[in-house]
C-alpha cells in the first residue's frame, strides 16, 4: 500500500435511495487509532431499519458495524490488543461496536457503553476529518477508545463478523442472568441474536434450553444451536406449561425479539426466583404489560441490556473459537455480495429468510 | 407457670366480626418447637386487609405476626438462636414471619421464603394439634423451621415488635438493591416500610435518601428517617427531574407502594444502570406499564421481593440495635392496647393516622 492509495466508501444519504461511492484519501493514525483494511462486514438488522427508514440516523454516514479487518497501521501508543496480545500490522480483528472515554464518569460507574459522546460505528455522520466509520468501504479508522481484539484466522470471516454486534450482545445478556449451570434456559426470539442465545446458553452449562418464535422453520433450524424443546410462541400460556412438563422450572429468560406479547408470555413462564433479561425492545412500542403482583411474589427480576461492554466480546470471541464447529454458524450467512453490489444485497436482506447477509470484499 | 396454665387467643372467624377470645392448653414443645410467651405485637397493615375483608384468609385464625416473646420451654434440640448464640428459657427473642423445610428444594434454591407447606405465623387456620400460630394472644408455639432470634432488653417492646417484618422485608430489599454506597435512593411510599427503607438506606452509605409520597405529612415525618429530600408524588416526571437537580441521578429504587402509578413514576426516574426494587404489590391492580425500550436502553433492572430470607430478619435486628436512638423507631407506635381490647385496636389502626397500633399482653 502507498501513502496515496485511497479507500472507497458506500455512503448511505436518505432512507431507499442509492448509495454513493465515494473516494476517501486513507488516513495516517493518531497516537491511539488504528487503520484496518475491512475483511468481510455483515448486514445487521438495524442497517436494515436505517436503510428501510424504520429508524432515523444521521447523514451522510457508512452503515456497517458487524465487521472484522486487517490491520494496515498502528498509532505510536498501540501496540496490543485488548487482551493485551501484540496487535501488529497484518493482523486480523475485530473490535467494539463503540468508541468511548475510558476514563469518564460511565465508564468507572461500570456502562462503557453508555459513555458520554459514545462514537458507534455505522451508525454516526460522516465526521469531515475522520470519514472512515463503518463497515461498508474498503477501510475503517479505529478511534480512541476501542476495544481492538485479535482473531484466529482459523475461523472463516463468516463466522466471525456478527461477533461484535450480535455475540458480543448475547455474551452481555449471558453475564447479566449470571450462573446458568444447571438452569433451565427461554430463549424468545430465534433470529440472529437468539440463535447465539441458544447455544451460548447451552454452553454455559443450561439443564434445558428452550426456544420460542412464531416461525416454525426457524424454531426446527434452532435445534441444530443446542436447543431442547420448542415452543410455538401462538401457544397460550397453560398449553406451554403443559407442554413443558414434567421439566417446567423456567429459571432465566432471554427475550431477544423486543415484542410486547412476547415478553409478557415468557414473565408469565418464570418460576420462583426467575430472571427475564430483555435485549430485544430497541424499538418504539407498545407499553409492555407487567403484573407486579407476579413480580413481588414469585420474587422474579427483569434487567435490560444495550450493547454491552468490551469483556463481553472478549467472552464471546473466546466462546465462538471454541464452538464455532459445533454450532453451524457459518450457515447463518447463506448470501454474499460484494461491496459494490450493495444495493443488492440490502435488498436480498431486506426480502428476508436469512439471518445475515454478507459483504465480502475481494472477488475471490 | 404451672403444667394446667392455659394460654388464650383472640380468634378471628370473619370480616369485621368480633374476636372471640379462647382458652388453649398450653403445649409441650416437640424436639424442634418452642413455646413462648408473647410481649407484644403490632397490627400490620396485612392484618388489616385481613380484618377488613380485603384479603381471603383461611379461618378460625389468630392473626399478628409482628410478635416478639420470652421463651417459656424449649424442644430438646433447641439450645441456641439463628446466630448460634445460647437460647434459653426467659430470653426475649422474635423469629421470622415462617417456618419452612431447610432441607427443601426451595431452601436449597436461596428461595426459603417460598418453600413448599410453608406455615406463616398469623396466616393460618388454627390447627387443632398446634393452635397457637399467631400474635394476638397470650402465647405463641414455634414449630420445627423457625428461625428465632434472642434480643436486646435495651430496646423497648414497640422498637422491636415490627422487626420481623417491616424491617426485615426491607432488609432483603436492601440487600437485593445491592452496595448503596454512595448510591442516590428513592423511596416510594412512606408508611412503615418506607421509613425504615429510608434510614437503612441511610445507614448503608446511601449519598442522598429522596422520599416520594402523596401524603405532605407522611413525607415531613420521613426526614427525620434520614431523608435528605422529600417529592410530592403528584408531580409530573419531569416537574420531579427539575426539583432533583442537580442532584439528579436516581440510581436505586425502592417501591413500598405497590400502586402501578408510583412504580411507573420512579422506573422513569431512574438514571443509566439503574434498579427498581419492588416490595408494596402484593395485592391485586392494574397492570404496571413498563416501556420496555426504556428498560433496555437504559440498562435497568426490576427485581421482586417477597417476605425474606431468615438472614435478612438478623441484619434487620443489628441495623436496629445500632440505630435505635438514631431515628423515631419507637414513636412509629404511637397508640397501645391489651389484648383483650383487640377490636377496639383494630378499629384504631383502622381509621389511620398511625404507623402502627401496639398490643402489649399486661396492663402494667
Amino acid at each position: 500500500m502507498t501513502a496515496n492509495e485511497m479507500a472507497e466508501a458506500l455512503v448511505f444519504h436518505e432512507a431507499e435511495k442509492p448509495f454513493t461511492i465515494e473516494k476517501v484519501s486513507l488516513p495516517t493514525p493518531q497516537v491511539n487509532e488504528v487503520l484496518v483494511k475491512i475483511a468481510y462486514t455483515t448486514i445487521c438488522t438495524s442497517d436494515l431499519h436505517t436503510y428501510y427508514g424504520r429508524r432515523t440516523s444521521p447523514c451522510p454516514s457508512i452503515l456497517g458495524h458487524e465487521i472484522i479487518g486487517h490491520v494496515v497501521s498502528l498509532g505510536k501508543a498501540i501496540n496490543t490488543d485488548y487482551n493485551g496480545e501484540a496487535l501488529k500490522v497484518g493482523n486480523l480483528v475485530t473490535w467494539s461496536v463503540y468508541a468511548h472515554d475510558v476514563h469518564g464518569t460511565m465508564a468507572k460507574k461500570g456502562f462503557p457503553q453508555k459513555s458520554h459522546n459514545l462514537f458507534k460505528y455505522g451508525h454516526q455522520q460522516m465526521a469531515l476529518d475522520k470519514p472512515l466509520s463503518g463497515g461498508f468501504a474498503t477501510h475503517c479508522l479505529l478511534r480512541e477508545g476501542t476495544a481492538i481484539f485479535n482473531l484466529s484466522d482459523r475461523l472463516i470471516p463468516k463466522e466471525l463478523a456478527p461477533l461484535n454486534c450480535t455475540h458480543a450482545t448475547i455474551a452481555g445478556a449471558i453475564r447479566l442472568a449470571g450462573d446458568l449451570n444447571n438452569k433451565n434456559v427461554l430463549i424468545a426470539g430465534v433470529g440472529m441474536l437468539g440463535l447465539s442465545a441458544c447455544a451460548m446458553a447451552k454452553e454455559s452449562g443450561a439443564k434445558n434450553v428452550y426456544a420460542m418464535d412464531c416461525d416454525k422453520a426457524r424454531l426446527n433450524f434452532a435445534k441444530t444451536f443446542g436447543v431442547n424443546q420448542i415452543i410455538q410462541a401462538s401457544l397460550e400460556v397453560q398449553d406451554i406449561v403443559e407442554q413443558l412438563k414434567p421439566h417446567h422450572e423456567i429459571d432465566v429468560v432471554i427475550d431477544t425479539t423486543g415484542a410486547p406479547e412476547a415478553m409478557e408470555k415468557s414473565l408469565s413462564l418464570l418460576s420462583i426466583g426467575g430472571m427475564a433479561v430483555w435485549v430485544g425492545a430497541v424499538f418504539s412500542q407498545r407499553n409492555t404489560q407487567v403484573n407486579a403482583e407476579m413480580i413481588v411474589r414469585n420474587l422474579l427480576t427483569i434487567k435490560g441490556l444495550h450493547n454491552y461492554k468490551p469483556k463481553d466480546l472478549a467472552v464471546a470471541i473466546t466462546f465462538l473459537e471454541k464452538n464455532h464447529k459445533k454450532y453451524p454458524f457459518a450457515s447463518l450467512v447463506n448470501k454474499e455480495f460484494l461491496l459494490h453490489e450493495l444495493e443488492s444485497a440490502f435488498n436480498e436482506a431486506h426480502k428476508g429468510g436469512h439471518y445475515r447477509v454478507g459483504i465480502r470484499q475481494d472477488p475471490s
